[in-house]
């Protein structure tokens, strides 16, 4: 009977589609069907932006969040849930700022925001503005032709890069360097055009990096729209001038925190596979896309592990990372942690690409671990998320590098993200539901394996 | 000294990128490149959504769109552009709709539409509910249980199938056959769970078939909120009474037209490629996704090939189909005529696929023309779109079936369509331009290759 009784097993195994019968993909389907059905990401990206809303590090919002998000870990039962404490800066932005040009007695008003970071004007200041579109054009100029001006940083995204985020990697030097580079040369503001490839009257904000060898000058960013009007009219008139005016400055840090969420492992407690997100936002929005789906989905990841009873090996962290907009100092401060305690690190992954269609994963590390990567990447091919690429990319994993064996992004259909990124467009509506759980169960498929295999 | 240019010639070639040697690929770098940088859809997708609007068969905004669409791709320079009469039928949705149950005195309000096609109610009918969530638990029901009922078809559609689509698929023949299948057993109304996986209070119609041999029922979608009210309080009340109050009518046919443009082929000027979508909507909505993008693709095909001065080896036409949603008359009549004229068609390419991100094609084709189309995949993946799946999709090619060579789709990514499919939402802001110009140069460098190399 016992034979007969295995012999109907063995037939009925063959019967079975050949993914059924490897657990791994098991595993994959468990955790999609539970994020799919059971998903709680979109009622937390709800109340996240909509009853917190924008969080920027140092404010009341942001600690808001930390006391919100610990709770949700602790109510999906982790191991441990903690906060790791970190002192972060905090900028305020003030009054809306109010800039225009004035050209033949007429005054055209410019959609303007502070980059973040800058340092106010202390009042209104009038000028005239030299045009660049490379830094090369900048260096090119005489002195004399800069000093006491606007420099205007003018060179848009290229809109024929199939990939937008290439396009913001090659024009974002305008915005964080811009200011150092105009302040070298004796100029008195930085005008940036926006990063995003949209039209419109909006201006998208960022941080603006400042150099101790020459004086801090206040940074802001134009709308694309009024970039173009601004542009259009120096080719009619030269010496127009330039107003603006903004209150943004820095306040004294404030003492916030990174929150930290467990699942021991059950073979390696001591070795770790990490998943994180920011908590802080920047100020212009309710930071729906940046980087509230990447919070939701990391808390998520927590979630899909209970639900589906998944004990990984080696001890999974969930890490919600505050002030990745303002110097990472969440992310530094949780590896200078990791490397007092000599914590071994086999991968830290993160959510920061906006909680679109996820693609894939874009990684950073050895030859060998990538190639037991690739080896996963059938694993992802029912869930179209198998694009998996040598290449870095969060910024809260940066300092990680050299503790961790593989730093892994989440790679989501960038077509949308600069449009509203950093601006006030970044607003719940602009987010798909099942987008965002997609991509929380992309997380923590990868996370379940790395757990289970190490690297 | 020729020799020596020779070889200079020979080491540039070599150290240039191995696809800018292909001329392919040069093509469709150029026509993507010309998409991204000057592309009209847009322009023309806000004046169709927000101008002409809804345009249901048979409709004044039908018309219109027939001469705007026909205007605007006269301006393209073509080297003809025609009207193909057809008949087309009218419905028309009358008075909002009114619905409502009651149970235990309690009135609740039911956010519902009329399917298209539809038998008006005729005044408020009213009587008791039969609610199914399969065809077997319908059958499985005595004649006497249902005689005189609503039948209430309330299978969802499955959030876990990764393909959004194929949970469409699997839960479309509720709207479509249920009326028949409720008034076999007697039904005097069918209601139907609205085809999306997002939870609201919006109603999605779409087309409901009728048959000769049974009484012609009204059938009216429910939003899925509504839905899971109305299930609930069945549990609650199995003799709650159901209202519905449909004005809905069918007028009579009207004259209308498909708009057709031609880019002569070189070569072989009888051998045609066509690239489609379809003019009309339904009537709940502007018709953004559904077809308003696939109908400035389809225009944009033509700008593009004129613009890149691409002169197609086969003739290309430019085919926007009238009457997809309610019969498809358009393009049977274009496969009528294409028969009558003993025209050879090589390909057949639509798009109504919403316009979102595009991810590759769905084709119907012999396995010879497959093995054509796998080897041009490489020439679409640095733009996303190669995947490329034996599989057919659209409505307006299946009248060509058996007469042209390859039925192609553009496939696009379906994490967003089916939210706003055929309801009130389906408006231009749900739109990305550059998903849409995407689209339209995915589409153009497909139909690019077809007329070159035939199949």
């Amino acid at each position: 009977m016992k034979k007969l009784f295995n012999f109907y097993i063995w037939l009925s195994l063959l019967s079975l589609p050949v993914t059924a019968q490897n657990p791994d993909s098991v595993m994959l389907r468990q955790l999609y069907n539970e994020a799919l059905k059971n998903g709680q990401t979109d009622i937390h990206l709800r109340y996240l932006t909509k009853h917190i809303g924008s969080r920027i590090s140092g404010s009341l919002q942001a600690q808001q969040t930390v006391v919100w998000s610990k709770n949700i870990l602790a109510q999906y039962h982790p191991d441990s849930v903690y906060l790791q404490p970190v002192m972060v800066p905090h900028w305020d932005r003030g009054a809306k700022e109010r800039s225009y040009y004035t050209s033949k007695g007429r005054r055209v008003k410019m959609d303007v925001c502070a980059l973040g970071g800058s340092v106010g004007t202390n009042g209104n200041i009038t000028s005239g503005v030299v045009e660049v579109k490379s830094w090369a054009a900048l260096q090119a100029l005489p002195d004399k032709d800069v000093r006491g001006k606007f420099v205007f940083f003018n060179r848009a995204m290229d809109p024929t890069e199939i990939e937008v985020f290439k396009a913001y990697l090659a024009a974002v030097d305008q915005r964080t360097k811009g200011a150092i580079a105009a302040s070298e040369k004796g100029a008195i503001g930085a005008l940036v055009r926006s990063l995003t490839l949209a039209k419109d009257d909006y201006p998208h904000t960022g941080a603006v990096s400042y150099d101790s060898s020459v004086k801090k000058i206040p940074a802001a960013a134009l709308s694309t729209n009024s970039a173009d009007l601004l542009s259009d009219a120096l080719k009619q008139d030269r010496s127009l001038l330039y107003s603006l005016n903004m209150d943004c400055k820095q306040l004294p840090d404030v003492q916030s925190y990174n929150v930290i969420a467990e699942i021991k492992g059950s073979k390696y407690p001591d070795e770790f596979v990490t998943v994180g997100a920011h908590s802080d936002t920047w100020d212009l929005s309710e930071g729906a896309s940046d980087d509230g789906t990447g919070l939701v989905q990391a808390m998520e990841v927590l979630r899909l592990f209970r639900a589906t009873s998944l004990i990984p090996e080696r001890t999974v962290r969930i890490i919600l990372y505050m002030n990745e907009e303002a110097g990472a100092h969440g992310a530094i401060e949780y590896a200078k942690q990791a490397m007092l305690k000599n914590e071994k690190h086999v991968a830290v992954i993160e959510s920061d690409a906006g909680g679109f269609m996820p693609r894939g994963f874009r990684i950073e590390t050895t030859a060998a671990a990538m190639s037991q990567f690739q080896q996963w990447n059938n694993l992802f091919k029912p869930y179209k998320a198998n694009n998996i690429e040598l290449q870095q990319r969060g910024v809260d994993l940066v300092p990680m590098k050299g503790q961790a064996i593989a730093l892994i992004s989440l790679d989501c259909d960038d077509s949308r993200l600069f449009d509203i990124h950093h601006s006030a467009l970044d607003t719940y509506d602009k987010i798909n539901p099942r987008e965002v759980a997609m991509g929380a169960a992309a997380m923590a498929a990868m996370i379940a394996l790395v757990s289970k295999y190490g690297l």
